[in-house]
Parts: C-alpha cells; structure tokens; sequence
C-alpha cells in the first residue's frame, strides 16, 4: 500500500480502475505465466468464505465433494461432438512426462464432463444407484487469449457440480435447483442481485441440452455471467455408455446436470460494489467486517486507548450470533501510522466497519462507527455497541444489495425500443434491454456483430415485462420470446 | 459395495489387501489416465475434515492462505540447482495452449518454491513485511513410474506453507513448529503415533539446508514419511532475489520454510488402522461418526423402530460438543436389506460406532453400541445414549492411538544390533531400527543398496534411545548420532 496516488475513477475508466482497485486493495497479482493470476490472501479470504456458504448449501441439498483427475485423455474430449468444438480451441496439452514424450497427449482439464461421466458409467448400474449427486473444487485451464485478474484467466478456481439421474425431468429440477441455490448465494452473501433464465441455442454449454444462467449488471452497465447450470440431457451418457437398469427391467442412458461459479465471482463483487477509493465487501463475505483504529498522541493516551481496544475486540469476538459465526474483528494497533493513513488503507481494502476510538470516546464512554459502503458515522455507547455492531452489519449487507438493485433497475430499458436507439445505447453508457426476439439465429448473429450486445438471458417469469415485447428488436417480425441484450465480460 | 468376497487378509498379502480396502471401502477408485487417482466421496469426506483441522492449526499459528498458478515456467526450476536435479526427472510438460507451440514449455508444478518466491521478491522490501506466512491449498503433480492409490499418484493433492523471515533462527523455529503442528495432527486427529527428525543429506529436499519429518509405520513395519517440513535457508531468496532492508539499513536475502502433508495421509490412515473386514476411521476424520442400523421383521415393528431411530438421530445431531462440533449420524433405513448385510457394509467403510436397534432393544428402552476398533458391543439405556455415544467416540479415538503405538514399540529394535541381524529384520518381518551411525554417505549407501532399508530420521531427543548406539551399524567405526532405520512407502 505504499502507493498513495487516487485511483482512476470509475467514470473515467472503469477498466482502468479495475485493474488498480485489484491490485492496490492486494487481492490478486499478476504471475510470471502469462494469463495466471495469483489470488493473494486478502482476495482468497473472499473466496474461502464463498466456498463455505456455496459447500454448506450445495451438501444441504444432497451433493457429496470427491475429486478427479487434472489431466483427461485427448480421445476423451471428442467423444461428445459439440463439448470437443466448444472446447478445442482453449485447450493446455501436456506432450511429455517423466522425461518422455507421451503416447497419447493429455489435456489439462477444461471443465471435468468427460472423465467424470466415465467414472459414473463404472460406478452406476441400477436405478438404486441413482441420483448419483456430486460436486468437485477444482482448477481449470482454458487457454484464452485476453485475459484480466479474477474475470477471464488462464487457470480458475471454480466448483463443477455433475449429477446423474433416472429422468428427464428429475434432471430438469436439479439444473434450476442449482441455479437457485447460485441466485439464493449471489443475492443473499454476494449483495449482487441476478436476472435469471435461459441462454440461447448459440450461447448454451458446448454438449448441453439446455443452460441457465445468472446475470449481473456491473457499474459499467456490462453484463457478468455469474454462474451456469446445464441440462446434458443423455449426450454425455451417450457418449460414455452411462446406463442403468430401470425400475421396470429395462436399461436407459441416464440423465446429466452440470454446474460451476468460478473466482470470477469476486470479480462481479468488486465491479458490483467498489468506489472511487477502494473495493467495498460485502460484510458476510468479508475476511474482516469490522477494524478498529485506536488514536492516540501522548504514551500515555496510547495504554488506555489500546486497553479499551483490545478489550472491545474481544468482547466482539466472543459474540455468537446465530448462523453468522463471531464477529470478525481485526485491531490495527500499527505503530509510526497516522490514523488517517489507515482508514485510507482499509478503505481501499473495503472491510464493512470502521470502528475509531480516540481519548474522548474514551472520556464519554463511546467508539465511533464508519459505515464503508455509505461514509455514515455514528457514535455508540459502549454498552451498546455489540448489539450495534451486528445491526449494522447486516443492515450494510441489506442496503449494498437494495443499492445494486436500484442501480440495475435504473439502467434496464424495457417495451418496443427501437434497434436504432437500442445501438445507440449499446455505443454509449450501456444497459440491460428487455426487448422483443423473433427467436432467429440471423437476427441474434447481426445484432452481436452490430453492436457487440449479447442475448444474455431469456429471462424467467419473474423478471419478464409486464407487457411482453411484440416485436423483433432486429427485424420487427413478431416476438416469440423476450430476450435480455446487454454487452457482457 | 456388491462383491461380498472377503478381503486377502493382511497377513497374507498387505499390499493386495491395501488395494482392495480402498476399492471396497470407496475411497478411491482408479482412473482413465495412468496413475492418477479419483479420489470418492468417503475418501474426500476424510480430506476435508483434515483440510479443516489442519487449515484452523495454520491460521491459528498466523499464517494465510493464497494461490498460485498451476504452471511454471521451465526456466524457474532451473534457478536453483538442487532444486532442479531433484525434480526434473518428474515432470510433466506443457508444450501447447490454445492450439499453439508455446514459446517457453511450462512445467505443472511439483511444488511450488520457485513461482511463489519469485512473489515474495515482488511483495517484500523490508523487515516490516517480514515474517510473511503463507499457504496454498492445491494439487501438484510427479511423473512417477510406480504408483499407488492415495500414497504414490502422478497428481494429488496436498497443502504447501511458504514463509519467509529476517533471520536464519526464526526460519528454523517455524521449520520446528510446523513439524510440531504436524505431529498434533497426526497423533490427535489421524491417532497415527510418529517419530519426528531430521533427514539426512541425501534424503533431504532438493534445495533445503535441513529437512525436518514425520515418520509413521504401517501395519507391515514400514515406514510412512508422512510430513515434512524444511529449513531452506537462503537458497531460493538468492535464487530469487528475495532481499530486504533490515532494521539497521542495510539489506540481507530473506529465509525461508516450506513445509506440506498430501491425501497420501488417507493411505497412512488406512494402513495404521485397517484390519481384515475393512477400514477403521479414527472418530474425529470419520464423516460418519455412528451408523443406525434399525432391525425389524413386521411392518408394525419397522414403523416403531424408525421413528425411535429417526428420534435418537435427531438428538444426537443436536448435541453440541465442545470443539468436535455435532455428532455426524446416518441412520441407515434401507429396506430389501438385510441387517448382517449392513453391518458388513459399514465395518467395511470404517465407521466407527454402529447403533442396533430392535424391536426388543424398545421393550429395553435401549441401543446396543457396537465399537468398529474392537468389535465390543455394549447396551445402553436411551436416557444415557447422548452422554454414552460422545463418550465412546472419545474412548476410541484414544485406544486406536494407543493401539498403533505399541504395536509401533513392539516391532522397534534399539541397540547395538549386528548387521547381519539387521538384514535378516529388513529381509523378514522388517521393523524401525535404532542403530548408529558414523555419518558417512558410503555406509548410508551401501545399506540401502544392500537392504532397501534407508533412514527415516535422525530421531529428535524424545525418541532416542536411553542408552545412545556406540558403534556404526555397518562399518562398526564409533557412531557419531543415532539413526532410524526402515524400508518404505
């Protein structure tokens, strides 16, 4: 942090200031290969705290974690005939191994479809077997070619869930169950609301029946695709002769879901919420929510702040509050700083509460509350401030998603728009459009390449206008579907 | 679970006994890529409570997590010579992403000193950054010729602490206090009893000044080097220009540790504990702590049992523990299965407390406790089954700890013991052998050579012998320290 020049405002470049906000709040750095990234720990205390809330629900929900291999045989990616086109071109090989060149070479997983299938297909024979529900934490590579910290990297961490069931519709169920678990986290631990629904034809999981996916709006008006659940209906099965014995005596190929959110997530977190002076977290995803910042002048001043401070601490720490865990409490007693040159510090490190306690909250028996997300400072008694800490956690926690809701909501554009101002917008500050879509691949196909805008969604019920669209945004022919346009990371 | 063919009893074969428990009892399973290992949900399951346990040990002595890339490039592992002679051999290499020879090969990374050093370089400029800790969760991979599920694989997964400080002593107090960490583990969680030490030097790592280990010994007397932890010195810090401006002005490279346990902790588990029906979890790694298995023949009475089942489960899972947490229950209703089947299948999965509940047991208004280590069976009056089940856990997490200790005395032999004594041993029944040495690298050599014996450690104060060997085990010169000898994993 020894850098103290102001970040680029978001208005004058967003991207420009996402890279600073990165690195300068040190969660994440470049690495000396090309395209990787290193998560340093203040970004990977984030992603702990997301893998603990998204593990927590994805085991309520009757998933067990194992592991596959990092390495899948080539032959093994081309035996699903779109999964292998989709995936062909981001492909890491490995040729050589202990000192030889390999017969076969072998590919640095991209996602694990193939080789966990295969696995299945050994460890499934009877409709007893099934549903077969499994999620791996895991690394992939896929070898883009612009990449930026957390959103588009070589390697990512992620989670892939994979499941395995007797029917269609089971399988169904379970790719929207897992959609809403991604919404429930997105909205509930990431304050980063979601539109939901369906992805097109030309934007669905390369070997899938059907994608879903969760949509966010970054400040900058562009789309983040958040998360994914596939219906792989049988091609997978298909593919690796994954079949039981039905209940009735007969064999069927089994039905397939997958799903996966990625460290891409503190990507949207950081373009959701960050401000012209650092990133802002979310309280129940923050490594800390709340630092102290003792002041103090004179030695002895120094003692008795320190004193109250530690003891403040503990106290928090000691709270158990229902689900939530203790109150995490970090005391910045650094010596040779100067109070402001920490509240700067930790406010480009966005913890949630700022709590300052100098000799005369000592002498009126109060600290001093500082709201990250808002700048608001209020005074609380000392007896009181457990009670107030914890109401004001989750009160940030509760205005940071109200606040992107709004934001959002002001930036989506709905009804017949026409496709001249539709370019417009898309050419300048951007937007989610809710317009009509005749559901042609012709018009989608022209209006990327026209204005760089992407169907992100065909969005479910509830997210749909009042009064559906009537007309193609693109062509004008009737509408068969609303589509949500937005340029997208 | 459908092979009901009994296991190939240790004492017939313990390798071919080892690989089928881990097959049987669904640990692991093999994979389509040569070597590599999929690790399933009851050997994941134990993964992630020793993930747990250790990662609040690491965070508890102030170290962080954070991640680092996959990939390295070739030319890193060349900066520091050891290093690189050491692991060469092993690699495997990336020659093309994205459809393309890559300019430099990458090298999936063995382990990962070098890229994370080159970090440190880049984050550390004075004495204040310093000690900076630090560990990383991931997989790694060696090319290995021979392998074995969980204890040799080409891929597996493990944790590596890096840290980095001011002086050579505060590098080899941390050096100490992991193994220390270590070794808690080991013998608290895993009731793996170890002798800890200091390798010798052509056993160290490649590129340390000193490496420190813990050694185990299985069930047919080998050993296990279960963990390590390494002094590094200045190596790497000069290799990587990792240098700092210390408190009287001037600078000094930095010193550094690394220290990690992988899944092959899962083998070691397995052949401490395993016996000839299956695996034994020790309590605290068991996913499932007790397993229910309710025992009707009428419907009325399946109706009875299951809800006084379903009852005494829910209890359970409410009791808080101390820091155990709850207790992890699986009430096993399947029907079309006989009781004996069960009990077969569990014993086989290692859990370690089996509840049978009858029609009669209710007329008692008692469980019969089944112990997995022992196989004693106890009943116990509903009103006292919480207190009971809690203590029992304890009880046999501490017998199996005992267990494995004394059979690890019964099969160590100290003094001075003639060579050919010792080839007989090592020949036979094999042992850990306490015996002198004179230090030199020849004697060292020719006893591997001659014995496949190699020594473990140079055994720290506690676990030397009370009566220090006089002579060298081989050439009968005096004896400069006193080593432990065994053949190993």
């Amino acid at each position: 942090m020894s850098d103290d020049k102001k970040l680029t405002p978001r208005a004058t470049d967003f991207s420009a200031w996402y890279n600073e906000v990165v690195l300068r709040a040190e969660l994440a750095d470049y690495s000396p290969v090309r395209g990787c990234m290193v998560i340093r720990p203040d970004g990977y205390g984030i992603w702990e705290r997301m893998q603990r809330a998204l593990d927590d629900m994805f085991k309520a929900t009757g998933h067990r974690n194992a592991y596959f291999p990092l390495f899948i045989p080539e032959s093994f990616l081309t035996k699903e005939a779109e999964h292998v086109e989709g995936f062909a071109p981001e492909l890491a090989i490995v040729t050589h191994g202990g000192g030889k060149a390999l017969e076969e070479p072998l590919v640095v997983r991209p996602t694990s479809e193939t080789v966990i299938y295969a696995m299945f297909a050994k460890w499934v024979q009877s409709h007893r077997d099934l549903p077969l529900l499994i999620n791996q934490w895991a690394n992939v590579v896929r070898w883009e070619m612009r990449t930026r910290l957390f959103l588009r990297t070589l390697e990512f961490l992620w989670q892939e869930g994979h499941t395995a069931h007797a029917t269609h519709d089971e399988a169904e169920e379970e790719t929207r169950r897992m959609l809403g678990v991604y919404r429930t986290f997105m909205e509930g631990w990431m304050a980063m609301p979601v539109v939901t629904g369906q992805k097109s034809e030309s934007e669905k999981f390369a070997g899938a029946l059907r994608t879903f996916s969760c949509e966010a709006m970054m400040q900058d008006n562009k789309a983040l695709q958040a998360g994914t659940s596939h219906n792989l209906g049988q091609n997978f099965a298909k593919a690796f002769d994954l079949k039981f014995q039905t209940e009735s005596g007969g064999t069927d190929y089994a039905w397939n879901t997958s799903w996966g959110v990625s460290t891409r997530l503190i990507g949207g977190l950081i373009m959701t919420h960050g401000d012209d002076v650092g990133v802002r977290i979310p309280p129940r995803l923050a490594p800390t929510e709340v630092v102290i910042v003792p002041i103090w002048r004179a030695d002895e001043e120094k003692t008795r702040v320190l004193e109250t401070a530690n003891q403040i601490r503990t106290d928090l720490e000691n709270r158990q509050r229902g689900t939530e865990g203790r109150v995490r409490v970090h005391l910045d007693a650094r010596e040779n700083m100067k109070p402001g040159a920490k509240y700067y510090e930790w406010e480009m490190r966005g913890v949630p509460v700022r709590m300052e306690l100098g000799p005369r909250d000592l002498t009126n028996q109060q600290a001093v509350l500082v709201r990250r997300d808002t700048k608001e400072k209020t005074p609380v008694a000392f007896a009181e401030l457990g009670v107030a800490v914890e109401r004001l956690l989750d009160v940030i926690q509760q205005d940071m998603l109200n606040t992107a809701k709004e934001r959002r909501e002001q930036n989506s554009l709905r009804g017949n728009i026409t496709y001249e101002k539709f370019r417009e917008v898309m050419a300048g500050e951007g937007a989610f459009v809710y317009a009509g879509w005749c559901g042609g691949d012709a018009c989608e196909a022209q209006i990327k390449e026209e204005t760089k805008a992407t169907i992100r969604v065909l969005p479910d019920e509830e997210f749909r206008s009042p009064e559906a669209p009537t007309h193609c945004l693109r062509c004008g022919q009737p509408a068969t579907t609303e589509a949500v346009w937005a340029k997208a990371y």
